[in-house]
């Protein structure tokens, strides 16, 4: 433990202070607590954390440089960007988990077939002849990208989504309209990464901003996989949300 | 769309290329698909995904930035960086999560009674003067740090913890001993964050690290609120896991 009376200590200590108070406030906004958009003022901060007014002043530093407020002088520290709810409690393509937000619209890059990867075709189930069916999509919320979406389809699945409204849709809903099969399951895992340039620039951060990488594996309620995603999620912008329980069955 | 024929056109094109291959490898490291630990050699990549050498290279470069591969001249692209899969499948503590990988051990920063924010209170169900437990716990993974963990616990419970094993124990574990009552559920969101300067030097990385930064709120099978959480997780260390279902039921 570092010593509070050092000069190290005490900088470290108000540093640890800084975050326990950010922590807080973030998922505070997270939460929706402050309706007018403008926090407590420091003062009003400092009382209810039990922190120094230097933790205080830091903490709003750690929340501005995520872009989630802004602070002007004289009016305060306004929130700018509470972030999305993406549950992941449940299958659920972008527009159907954020419909209450606003429609999402897709700026359709790439939709075609390829010969895929020996690595996709074998996730997918296939021989590593047989085509799929490609898709990139920008995905937007409002005026701001939301993701970038790189998809895979078997190809009797992913070809009728040719010619059907991708600017518009989600794949989920499309495929269980024109396939006339439900989709059953899929396996996700969702990685924390820095976006690279060419990344950053197209979903309009930072080069080096924390993104959500998510790999997505899709099934048809028979089983069969039919839908393999690599999704880029601007940090910014979503929380993922589960409810989990001890025993492994779904909340 | 950006037109290949141009100079723009033919960088975005390799790019676009770079990243589909980057994804497609990263997530057969997540895998644990290469076995010797060695990647194909590029000649193998370049036929395996029908992209250029130059693309090729440049996904590699991308995986090499993220910490997952070293390039060696003449050895070839070797995996240094496998992540541990978190399954967000059920409620677990990470020693439990991650018991096949080794033993966590815990460098415990803090523990003691603290007067909690008035928003902690509230989430924990308790009356602003009430004390609460704090413990802010330094988590290892065999060499290296893997999470840092600030977590709040209603006074009844988390008391009796102080005179316990926190460097070796999970909270979870200790919770259920010592009140000889099971954990029911948790709430849960998931953010994707670049690490602040102090945060960062804890866990050991780079300022600006993706990191997850989780929020838990984890209650007794009674339903009450006793453990709030939040999490800062390595994200070059961890992989979050889990199966979805269209029906909403936990697979």
């Amino acid at each position: 433990m570092s010593d509070p009376r050092t000069a190290r200590g005490a900088w470290r200590l108000r540093a640890d202070r800084a975050r326990q108070v950010a922590d807080v406030v973030r998922q505070q906004i997270a939460d929706g607590v402050f309706g007018t958009g403008l926090l407590p003022d420091e003062r009003t901060l400092v009382a209810e954390h039990g922190a120094s007014r230097n933790a205080v002043r830091e903490a709003l530093r750690l929340l501005s440089a995520e872009g989630l407020v802004v602070r002007n002088r004289g009016v305060g520290t306004r929130v700018v960007a509470r972030k999305y709810e993406h549950g992941l409690d449940r299958l659920a393509g972008l527009a159907e988990a954020l419909h209450e937000h606003g429609p999402i619209s897709n700026e359709v890059r790439a939709a075609h077939r390829i010969r895929p990867p020996d690595a996709v075709a074998a996730r997918l189930g296939l021989a590593a002849e047989q085509p799929v069916v490609y898709l990139e999509r920008l995905r937007w919320l409002g005026d701001r990208p939301l993701s970038l979406d790189l998809t895979y389809l078997a190809e009797d699945i992913g070809a009728p989504l040719l010619s059907e409204d991708l600017e518009n849709r989600d794949v989920f809903a499309l495929i269980e309209e024109t396939s006339g099969m439900p989709l059953g399951s899929a396996e996700v895992s969702v990685q924390s990464v820095n976006a690279d340039a060419e990344t950053a620039a197209v979903l309009g951060v930072a080069e080096g901003a924390a993104v959500f990488a998510i790999d997505r594996l899709t099934r048809l309620a028979d089983n069969r996989p039919v839908d393999l995603e690599s999704i880029r999620i601007r940090g910014d912008r979503i929380t993922l949300r589960s409810v989990l329980r001890r025993t492994g069955e779904r909340a």
